[in-house]
């Protein structure tokens, strides 16, 4: 079942998942930060990946480094130049907006086939982001795509506007330099390659991982953690030979690898998932293949992942640029040669969306009194589940109760998030942990204070409730 | 032992923990990023704290907040009219530093005392950081303090340079807006209370952690991640009654918590470690007392960590700024106040260049042929230490030896980081593990082949080799 994403923003906010970007001052909005459960969350998703792709595997290293970039990595990258959204202005009344943006949106409005647009425009595509200033500015004038704020149509030409955000730093030859936040983690790994292959005992092939945050000056944020300005992403460099044939092996195992990681780690419902090559016409320029992961989304398919063979443009630009040699010698053959690179990168801020997004349900049970009621979950696998045990005991004010839900707290919580909850019927702290999907609640009782030796354990999938030895909820569970 | 920084910084350098920042386009000094070990490093300690401050405490939530603020709120805070730096420009030369720094090493210098100061100037203390800027101003010229570049003694009067990083950032109403790169990581704390207070079951007295990165500009940056202008934070603020009694006894609770963090999770050396009371000139403006736990570094003792009672100076602020209710209503007597707040507050990235210099050292011992030699080590604790395991088959071509260091390296690493390495004499990669201090190095050798069930397993500490059964690797470390 798919559920509106409003009724997900709503749980996410009422549930301590996010919390709107500095609520209390209003103004600038689309902007949102992770409360207590999301933040943890966030961080189940990162240690499940750091753990599959980098800790399990001989031939991964990890690399941490600089929001801050040294202006002429994005020179040599490209993204100086490049790295923009074309932007019009209306005559009338000033409302600016992203040209590509306006026309997919009227073409989707309008139902528009290729056939209607191709003689008019020259397009031969259906994705404006890829047409030429000419194309866009044609295309607003021939069918008249009218302003969203005062409806006339008398558009400026598309004008380049730069995605990365500027600051300026002070720098010890006493001056002001302007200086980038990172758009993408991904150039400090090419920045380092040298570094590496110096440091540590790889070679190629290999790969480098990193997770960070990175900048988008994105001029229409939006749909919940989606597109935001400030995210973070979970990229891997795959340093590797010119060989066509080798490349398309391994796009071959890391389609599996990640579909399985998506399906088996973060429990993604297999049918809301998807591969889909780019079309020529929308790769980025420095690329000569990219795979999305997609998927459906409450508002369709969309990217979650990709795998980009990035060729070796990136060491290339780099080298260029630096004037620093950037290229392998092989130990074996003594051949030299500047390394190609395959580039999955995932957007971690997505994956945390997409978990909440793909667990939220809305289900209908039969209560003790055999009525019929609602009550709202989401399918967390138990690995990423914010909290993994919720102690209740059934009467606060009891200090044996008290005493033995401490005790348990104190134990479980030496190796997992645990939540005490004393707050409340019993019914209702139930239907709390299971809207957060937390796989057990254990509730100590009158009769654990008469035993002193057994708990009830409620299991969130059937509701179920056993009574079983404190001793053995360790074996319980596994 | 105390070694000098340089020692440690080419020992980090050479041996993956970090890269001097955008190292290929030289430019910009004193910035680094974290490399494979580093980054390892970092997250070890890091979910050390994460795992003894947040998940084991019943009384604590985490918080996952944004870099980019809204200005607002560091204009309720105080950082827009006073988060700076007194600078001097020599009016020879234009030579610019900062104030107090260049007073601070003039008064180091000349070893002068409070005695011979204090008449002349009217100062109070020998702290210039605390001086009005016409004491500072006295001073520069009554000691005629020299240009470090040119010489001469002819300094401007100082200017306010405000240390917080500005961008700007598109909004929703069609203009460019100045925002702030956050310069702490603990207003957000403050700015999410209500939403914390609203969507969780916390009561006071309660805790809430964030982690992440912050930005200064600073003037100088140095001596390796100790001052850098991009650094990451460990910050928890504890809400509480306005009740001097109790802040005392949380006070002497956290200090006993936190000092046995740093030894016991950490390792660091008791010794070089103190806790140090400010001098009410030192204090910030919204400080009542603040205590520094110091670490003595190779340039002296300098502050690591402090634990700070920020009164309800934040929350009042912020009430005043955005209208909105802040106070908290006791829900057993019904009092309605706006909660006090104590701040104990770490730098991630210096702690993780303080575990590296605690832990650095040259050993010498004795080797199999009775000659002295010197390892460098690292005496990193293993929870902390970047690679748990080396898993070093001896001959990398024999194919069985492979196969089975590939399944112990594929079993212990679902556990463990480990690597693997297959790469020169044995000796070499047995030094190689010691100067990351990895705690157990399993060698798989002929006899592993011969009988399939046993390795020999390498204590860092005794350096004495054990043959074990490969079934037994997990009882033995434990």
């Amino acid at each position: 079942m798919t559920y509106s994403l409003d009724s997900i923003v709503a749980w996410a906010k009422r549930r301590a998942f996010a919390f709107p970007w500095s609520d209390i001052y209003g103004w600038l909005a689309n902007a949102w930060d992770l409360g207590p459960y999301g933040a943890q969350l966030r961080k189940n998703i990162l240690d499940a990946w750091w753990k599959h792709f980098v800790q399990e595997r001989q031939d991964m290293v990890g690399l941490d480094a600089s929001i801050l970039m040294n202006p002429k990595v994005w020179e040599a990258s490209g993204h100086v130049s490049s790295f923009s959204d074309p932007l019009v202005d209306c005559r009338k009344c000033k409302y600016r907006d992203r040209a590509d943006k306006l026309i997919e949106d009227h073409i989707a409005k309008n139902k528009l086939t290729l056939d209607e647009i191709k003689d008019k425009i020259w397009a031969d595509s259906l994705t404006p982001e890829a047409w030429t200033f000419d194309q866009q500015t044609a295309f607003l004038s021939e069918f008249k795509v009218k302003c969203p704020k005062c409806g006339s149509c008398d558009w400026t030409e598309p004008k380049k506007f730069n995605l990365m955000f500027k600051t300026q730093q002070w720098v010890i030859d006493w001056e002001w330099k302007d200086i980038y936040l990172r758009p993408e983690t991904a150039q400090w790994i090419f920045v380092n390659f040298k570094n590496i292959l110096d440091t540590t005992r790889m070679r190629i092939p290999f790969w480098v991982a990193q997770v960070g945050k990175s900048f988008r000056n994105e001029i229409t944020p939006g749909n919940f953690l989606f597109r935001v300005r400030e995210f973070e992403q979970m990229e891997i460099e795959f340093f590797c030979e010119n060989d066509e044939k080798k490349w398309l092996e391994w796009l071959q195992n890391w389609k599996d690898t990640c579909e399985a990681w998506w399906i088996e780690k973060i429990w993604i419902n297999k049918d809301k998932l998807r591969f889909r090559e780019h079309d020529p016409k929308e790769l980025a320029f420095y690329s000569k293949w990219t795979w999305d992961v997609e998927y459906l989304f409450p508002w369709g398919w969309w990217e979650l992942q990709w795998i980009a063979y990035r060729t070796d443009y990136d060491l290339q630009q780099h080298m260029k640029f630096s004037w620093r040699d950037m290229q392998y010698t092989d130990p074996m053959t003594g051949a030299r040669y500047v390394p190609h690179c395959i580039e999955p990168s995932w957007g971690l801020t997505r994956a945390v969306l997409t978990a909440m997004i793909d667990a939220y349900d809305e289900e209908e049970y039969t209560n003790g009194n055999w009525e019929k009621e609602t009550r709202t979950v989401a399918h967390f696998h138990k690995n990423i589940a914010p909290i993994k045990f919720a102690i209740l005991p059934l009467v606060k004010k009891d200090e044996k109760q008290v005493e033995i839900a401490e005790k348990i707290f104190h134990d479980l919580s030496k190796d997992y998030f645990c939540e005490y909850d004393d707050n409340g019927a019993i019914g209702k702290r139930y239907r709390r942990q299971d809207e957060i999907w937390t796989p057990f609640c254990i509730t100590v009782d009158q009769q654990s204070c008469e035993d002193w030796e057994t708990v009830t354990i409620r299991d969130r999938d059937t509701m179920e409730q056993k009574r079983i030895k404190i001793s053995e909820i360790a074996d319980y569970i596994n």
